[in-house]
């Protein structure tokens, strides 16, 4: 494993850093912003974008696939609606490169190439859909349409972090278009409890869901539906978004149609999505100085198999149980990977599938194999016992399934732990620097108290929660009249 | 259906057009050259997809994903090695447009936004990823390297057509590093089979794999094999190929490993890929002038089941006898749809799903039930009887498999009817002109004479088949001495 990670406690941005790439989830890039999603990585979002998947396609909705760019006046009739994604986007100008006269095997671009109209790399595809939804609905009879994308996508940030915030990132992006408000208000509530069920039961963090406020809301969204979720260190991380949009784009892109008594009206959409960001949130709320905590439902590998042998007699023999074993699992569906390869110790193994988060770790050496036994270790607690091979299978289903809850059970002890009501600035401020995490607060409903919160404390009210209560109270900051407490943290 | 499409014979090409668009699986977009691939079609990709990743999975490969974006550097490096895509790129130079200060709602590019290097949108994807390789590989330990991509990439050609040829497509594109030459060359054949495999037993094409001519090798491959398909006009199309690269791209950017001796080396390479392009050659080589023909084995819906009513009454019996019958085949893993919507007459409904090519449509109305029967259609030869409802599950069980191997004999017999072995140039010109057909011929070896024969006839060697046997024989242009056939058509 070479040497170790730095600890959460000593430097916990650093910390994670460390993590993404010896856990070989990422890598850097020769592109300034954009990461290598590694085989590792990449298997753990296949598990993720599967389950999702599978979750949007029982409630309705089916894939396709739109282009990657958008052409600039399209991109326009977006703006128009409300400034978006212009400061932060890649830009097409050219289709052609061409040898450099004046160097030898340098290329430059070829001016005689240029674009009539500048092409601008989605950074989200709204624009490019609406466009196209305007020549497939005419009537009501073409409603709903319920159709998500799995795609790249480029937003062109000047501060990037491995999956937290990457240039170029990969993610899934929903776009509904229906005959009417309230079908659409469904549809918006309906795809965040779909995120909010995936990234509790899959994922095993929890979250709150709520509402957010008009300043953070998505340009052109009417409402703007969230989960929040709660990092290690009390920051706290948007998880995935649901908006309901109106019928703002319909408006925009001119997308009407003729409902029952053939009148026209506008269509109203929503649009849902979430990223490669995921992992971000999946590494910073279980992980700890030793390596990644995986959930189950989703970890590449959920059980590891080391054999200790000491010459090839005893490796074969440990082998032929193995493959038992590992048959047996597989048929009850279960992720499991032997790992006999010769150019690394036993010790040596264990760390670096502790590192990768491998929730079940089986060793098992000359004397198991006489004594019917193997050592099986948990990931998330480290208890480690042994066992008789005669109860492996029933050993391996009870911890998949402990483990699944225990880490989302202490993931949300953190987060009930870390949501302080207060009632004045001076315990509002203490919060948010000493104990972090979500702090619940009066708020006069203004933008302008929300700027100036951010201002003096860089907390944003990440949402409105639904389960909310009406209370009357008066805001943290000026004192004036509130009807609901709304949630204000720190945030990546 | 609205009015029906373009007649094969009457024009071939504009029936394919007519029947991309009328079967739904794909439609023009706003961008030049890129096309949407809408929900139909998106599902016979995801099919498509699923069934070669598993058989990739099973080869010992595992997916990453690498940017979207290469840097012109490092695109230069790879250019060095042989001129590629150079000519049909991308170029995103700028990353932020601003409000047009003379025109109110118009967006330009900011000036001052000008990228310091040029961002080529990927054409493949190689020098981005050796270009990492060279981070990931220091010993033969780290080697073999079995990495698989799923992605878009872009290539601006200028003569685009739906699926066959578009300026973004979605592919895979498999990179592998090894430690010696000859786990290259069999890695390269090894995925050469299983495309062939993928194409004859998933999508039901026969095709003819070999070796292509050095002339029409990727930039950068010392030998890239293929597999050609023959579509129903009598033109061949390049349905996969897979890429020995030698060491080229190791030289180009200098990865190097330390051998079992701790000798330095070169590491070895094959790149290997298929594309959205399969899909426009499924589509010309089994569909009629009535619709697709889809292969069961790849189809979104293997299975329509259409309902026959005049009243409330008779719908609700039909969908009660239905569900148990869905439910019967789902638990098998049969795809069925069940179509009891209201706003289209069965004979509407026949004539779409004859259009969208589902191997198996079962009708029922009152009658049935009362004899508890069905008619049953076959897609392929349109044959259809009535049967017990109690044989239901066998019937389509039997009809799925025949109508697999049926469109795959089918498609077999016209390919082996269309390989015509000539010896003089008579023969060869009038078999291009009148049969169509794969050409087999003797040919002098030289680039010239290829050439040559491109310019008189169109017609390029589309491979130097792996079972030609060697044979004494003279060119068909030049008349010199030439030691086996290869293969000449006309191609897409």
């Amino acid at each position: 494993m070479g040497k170790a990670i730095t600890a959460r406690n000593e430097d916990y941005s650093q910390w994670y850093n460390d993590l993404i790439l010896k856990s070989e989830l990422a890598d850097y890039s020769a592109v300034r912003g954009c990461m290598i999603i590694k085989p590792y990585g990449y298997a753990l979002w296949e598990n993720m974008r599967d389950a999702l998947d599978k979750m949007f396609k029982d409630t309705g909705h089916v894939n396709a696939y739109f282009p990657l760019f958008v052409p600039k006046s399209l991109f326009e009739a977006e703006e128009q609606n409300a400034e978006g994604f212009a400061k932060e986007c890649a830009v097409v100008t050219h289709y052609r490169l061409k040898s450099d006269p004046d160097k030898k095997g340098k290329l430059i671009v070829d001016e005689e190439a240029k674009l009539e109209e500048e092409l601008i790399v989605r950074p989200t595809s709204e624009a490019i859909i609406w466009n196209t939804y305007k020549n497939w609905i005419q009537s009501y009879r073409d409603l709903p349409i319920l159709i998500n994308q799995w795609a790249n996508v480029v937003r062109w940030e000047m501060r990037t972090r491995l999956f937290l915030r990457t240039a170029e990132f990969l993610w899934q992006e929903g776009h509904t278009a229906h005959a009417t408000k309230e079908e659409a208000l469904f549809e918006a509530r309906q795809m965040l409890d779909v995120y909010a069920d995936f990234v509790e039961n899959f994922m095993a963090v929890p979250v709150i869901k709520g509402s957010k406020t008009p300043n953070e809301r998505f340009a052109g969204a009417e409402d703007t539906l969230c989960i929040e979720a709660l990092m290690q260190d009390g920051k706290a991380l948007q998880a995935g978004t649901s908006h309901f949009l109106g019928q703002n784009f319909a408006k925009a892109f001119d997308v009407k149609f003729s409902d029952k008594n053939n009148k026209l009206e506008y269509v109203w959409a929503t649009s849902w999505g979430v990223s490669t960001r995921l992992i971000g949130a999946l590494v910073m709320a279980h992980s700890d100085d030793d390596g990644l905590i995986l959930p189950p439902k989703i970890a590449p590998h959920q059980v590891v198999i080391v054999p200790i042998y000491k010459n090839d007699e005893q490796r074969a023999a440990i082998a032929h149980k193995v493959n038992e074993i590992t048959a047996s699992l597989k048929q009850l569906g279960i992720r499991v990977k032997y790992d006999d390869s010769d150019n690394a110790r036993p010790g040596w193994k264990f760390a670096e599938y502790e590192m990768k988060g491998v929730p079940v770790r089986i060793a098992i050496g000359p004397k198991d194999l006489e004594n019917n036994t193997a050592e099986i270790a948990r990931r998330d607690t480290k208890e480690k016992k042994t066992i008789s091979l005669d109860n492996i299978m029933g050993e391996v289903i009870y911890l998949l399934t402990d483990i699944q809850s225990n880490i989302f059970n202490k993931a949300k002890k953190h987060l009930d732990d870390h949501i302080t009501r207060v009632n004045t600035w001076e315990e509002f401020v203490d919060v948010l620097e000493n104990k972090t995490g979500f702090v619940s607060a009066h708020w006069d409903g203004t933008g302008e108290t929300e700027e100036k919160i951010k201002e003096l404390t860089k907390a944003t009210i990440r949402c409105i929660p639904f389960d909310a209560e009406q209370e009357e109270g008066v805001c943290v900051l000026t004192g004036k009249p509130s009807k609901q407490r709304v949630l204000f943290a720190k945030a990546y």
